[in-house]
């Protein structure tokens, strides 16, 4: 594979970064306060693609998002925050086409390509005149990115946005993205929405391949599996302003966009994970020699969302046997005499044996900015990395300072 | 059937409360204070039977258990506090083996009917010169239950045990249990023990079916799947001492005795939940109508366990749709369109529809001692149910507050 170029962040970047993006939100009285809905548009026609809830009950607007990507195009997403219209039946439905027709009418493009999402309260109606209201007094520019990261938030506590920029097949491109989380101990049990705009080329079916492989290693590395919220979604709009010839799964330049977007959306999932319940830190989790992705997916899983590791975590306590207790319960094949552990550079396990660690220097380890658990299985060939986040307050009298 | 005797409890009872049974515990310094070793013996060879922790990793002590209740048999259960003796390769297994050696001896038994268990930090070694020491010093007496439920805890924050009388085919019996949980969102992520002990009769294949099936009911109705600790175990001692003919699964009284069981391990585990994690009450989730028991209990127990349900409880916010949530992610089978749902006797969605309902009515229906939410699937049979604890302190700022 050719060296790939450097990804550099773009300072202050968001969804409007990309050549040919604008946005804009406004405040139309679903929340309480704060803006609560946005649109963010294309110049251009978009090759656009979905990853979405798995959860049985699926809000209207992902209903509706979904039907309209059947044709791997859009042109812009109108958000709110404050109600999720989710579980509104045919009035639900009914409501969020009428979002999309609204913003289609303001832009003066196909209803078809425009988009919708929403977050907020379950089981309540849309107030449908605040919305038209709200669409209406919309102003889209090319720096309403910010704007309209602030507009999809709920209960996190700041927004979260990033921009890159690098250079795939000589042509400069772009890539942003918006993500609202929720202060919760499993990020996406309460909805995730994520929106990453990029001015690169791309086909329908690898614009679907790689959302679907960057939700993988991002969003879906900071949840557990299945427990995901009616309303979750990630959308991926690619206008092609940069100009390159359209990447497909099988070329060369595929894997440099993959790096690029795989970067946008880790970044997006580690600020949800930071934006948690009482978090302080987050702390990667590397399982390396499973029998296979999936397993080491279960494993990496099952140790970042332990409450025991995330206290020990906080406490800055180097309990290596809560980390192998969540690795033994996830469900990942394990021998426990052959796993090495190590918290950061400090190995405390080889072979299940306990090796003579500097205690102090390990909980050192858990101190930082950088938190790293590494767990070799040597079953396999599997690899996983997923992120976590501490817990604090009253779960650390209780448990934090259990062995310490 | 027969109609059934009353189960009734016995207050203050114990361990100890059935014919036959004595007990004893010490202070032998494994933990940092309080009692942490204690031994419950039958004055006659009991027929004995366990469920164990799912984990990939046992604790030395789980594995000696289980090869020691291969011919269902044991008089005596010697447990500690402060060191789970998991992680502890071949030298915990000696360590537990010696444990066991050591009670034997102090009663004058065989050790093959000695079992063991044992709660506390992973991976280090029982400190055996102070197990001699406390085994020697305790005294076992027919009042020795409530010291022993001491004994078990880590922590929990109060001692939980329990004891019921009946009449079985016209014996009167007893039945006693005591268990340990922990502060912990899934309870059983910290190691969960319970020892039931009874004056019953009852063949070797009974007390391994009742156990299993009083286990799900009860303890497995409080976690959720697969989250097991390394140590988690749970005994039945059941000594004969009431004189019944032997209770075999296909007698008539196997169902009286089922349900004397079911009341005791439910009533501890609901102890459990309630000593959970800043809990201040318990909530129970009955889910009717699933395509099957399995599908109706993955649903219940993701409505137990959902921080945003169990917030919105402690919030006494009659907040449906998170229930809903909760059920579609569960893996369970869910039409939305034909989903009822009622806070404790206020009936909020019939046919997946919301009813006018009084939320304050519905509301109150939360703040009571008896928490009760109702599912119905209309799907088929399937039918179980779980309980949780409310969640309070800092979630309740985030997530409690959201709707009202």
């Amino acid at each position: 594979m050719a060296s790939m170029a450097s990804i550099e962040p773009v300072v202050g970047g968001s969804v409007t970064s990309p050549r040919g993006f604008r946005a804009g939100a406004t405040y139309c009285g679903i929340k309480k306060g704060g803006r609560d809905l946005c649109i963010i548009a294309s110049d251009l026609p978009c090759t656009a693609a979905g990853v979405f809830t798995t959860n049985r009950v699926q809000a209207a607007p992902v209903v509706l998002t979904r039907q309209r990507l059947t044709n791997d195009r859009a042109q812009a997403v109108v958000v709110n925050s404050g109600c999720a219209n989710a579980c509104t039946h045919q009035r639900g439905l009914t409501d969020a086409d009428e979002m999309t027709r609204l913003v289609a009418e303001k832009l003066g493009i196909a209803v078809d390509d425009v988009l919708v999402a929403s977050t907020g309260v379950i089981g309540v109606y849309l107030p449908m005149e605040k919305v038209r209201r709200g669409v209406a007094g919309i102003d889209l520019t090319a720096d309403g990115g910010a704007d309209a990261a602030l507009a999809i938030l709920t209960t996190d506590t700041r927004p979260k946005r990033v921009a890159v920029r690098t250079t795939i097949g000589g042509h400069a491109v772009t890539l942003a993205g918006m993500a609202k989380g929720a202060g919760m101990i499993h990020p996406n049990m309460a909805t995730m929405l994520s929106f990453i705009t990029t001015d690169v080329t791309l086909t329908p079916d690898f614009a679907r391949q790689a959302i679907r492989r960057a939700a993988d290693v991002s969003f879906n590395a900071i949840s557990v599996d299945g427990d995901t919220s009616t309303n979750d979604t990630l959308l991926l709009l690619a206008n092609g302003a940069a100009g390159n010839p359209p990447i497909a799964a099988h070329d060369q330049t595929a894997a440099e966009f993959q790096a690029a977007l795989d970067s946008v959306a880790v970044e997006l999932a580690k600020m949800v994970v930071l934006d948690g319940e009482g978090a302080t830190r987050i702390f990667q989790v590397d399982v390396l020699g499973a029998r296979g992705d999936a397993d080491a997916r279960r494993a990496a899983r099952a140790v970042t969302t332990s409450p025991l590791v995330k206290t020990a975590v906080h406490g800055n306590d180097p309990n290596w046997g809560r980390i192998l207790c969540a690795v033994g319960y996830s469900g990942a094949d394990v021998d426990p005499e052959r796993v090495d552990l190590a918290v950061g550079d400090v190995c405390i396990l080889r072979d299940g044996h306990l090796l003579p660690f500097d205690r102090q220097a390990a909980s050192n380890q858990l101190r930082g900015p950088d938190v790293r658990l590494t767990v070799h299985l040597h079953l396999g060939d599997g690899r996983a990395t997923a992120w976590g986040c501490d817990l604090s307050k009253e779960y650390v009298t209780i448990n934090a300072e259990y062995t310490t």
